[in-house]
């Protein structure tokens, strides 16, 4: 029985979440077929069956998983012949990498597209968005916040990519020669940007600009046949 | 013939540096012997040999290396028997860590320590220390950046360690089972700031604090052997 993974959808069938993204390289990287479930930022109830009000949630042949980390231990433990992780220390790398990403990279890139992002919610979604997400931007509009960070916050958002150009290195990814949880990351974080806008977060001579292109040809191109705004 | 590290060194024989700490820890975990050149900040011709101005300086059986990172890459490839990283996921995980480590941990730590470390170095040194580390805080005084530093600072410093939490996770190093790189170069950052303040940077109840034992344990007690401030 194939996966089902539920996704957060926007207006035409864009797919967003960066942890849903994850999520999906994590099932692609052991080699699984899934089915989606897209759903609704406020389809709440559909989550239920896993104890969850956020995506992604698997059902992986009636087993429950939420959360995308744990989807991934999950998969770590139920399909060793194609791991995840490998050693210990691949295992740490991902936790540092997913840390590092919900720290410094969510946060930097989220003022950059948030007017965008809120501009393909479903319209039965947009109370709910305004009313979680506005609270990070107390008395600023999403225009105003977007726009404020286009003119002044890109330099450093920029910037501090540097820990994921200094893995990259001369190489191929940021795990080294394979595609590993720290490339997975990244490129969900940047997936979350592309579904939504045409903002492009990488100056263009940027090393991750052709790791990136590498990133959406993964798994028969499954990130460069998402719906994506240009 | 024992390799020979050139060694910032400070009033009561306090060793701050914490890129020469990353090569002691490089030098260690590859099993081998060194001996110690300890200089001033302005002793900078006993380094030309190297064609650098900055330590640490290595000096391998007439090779020069100069720079942190260099000197583990110039052990990674002269004795393969203990190999530093092992993988190229390895590698690409001491790059982040080293990345993370500079761009985020030292720039951190270092108004919480800068008056502390002032008052410990040479005082042939000073002036070059004043010139060179003052303008990074213009018209202040290092007592006035290390007291509103230590007002304000720390729970955005503490925090800003989550990726490190997230690696150690309920395991023993950073890099899993075995100390790696990304332990080096955070421990190296904390045992700067141990050199020379008693300051604490971690709160008493963080995960990493059993950590950091554990990691001035290592190699003979190196870390805790060496002169602290407290």
């Amino acid at each position: 029985m194939a996966i089902k993974l539920y996704d957060l959808r926007l207006k035409g069938d864009r797919r967003p979440s960066p942890f849903c993204w994850r999520a999906k390289f994590a099932l692609a990287h052991t080699g699984l077929a899934w089915t989606e479930v897209p759903i609704g930022f406020t389809d709440k109830a559909a989550l239920a069956f896993a104890q969850s009000t956020l995506v992604p949630v698997i059902d992986d042949g009636g087993t429950p998983v939420k959360d995308s980390w744990q989807i991934a231990l999950h998969l770590e433990a139920t399909r060793p012949e194609r791991p995840l992780f490998k050693s210990t220390q691949a295992r740490a790398f991902a936790e540092f990498a997913s840390g590092w990403t919900d720290q410094t990279v969510h946060p930097g890139l989220f003022p950059l597209l948030v007017a965008d992002l809120y501009d393909k919610v479903e319209d039965k979604d947009r109370a709910y968005f305004l009313e979680t997400r506005g609270k990070r931007f107390p008395g600023r509009t999403f225009d105003e916040v977007q726009r404020t960070a286009r003119e002044s916050a890109i330099p450093a958002f920029r910037a501090s990519l540097h820990p994921a150009r200094r893995a990259l290195g001369t190489g191929v990814y940021l795990c080294g020669e394979h595609p590993g949880w720290a490339d997975y990351a990244l490129a969900s974080a940047l997936l979350w940007c592309r579904a939504v806008s045409s903002f492009k977060p990488l100056a263009e001579d940027d090393a991750l600009v052709p790791w990136f292109e590498r990133m959406l040809d993964l798994y028969d191109s499954m990130g460069r046949r998402a719906p994506a705004t240009s």
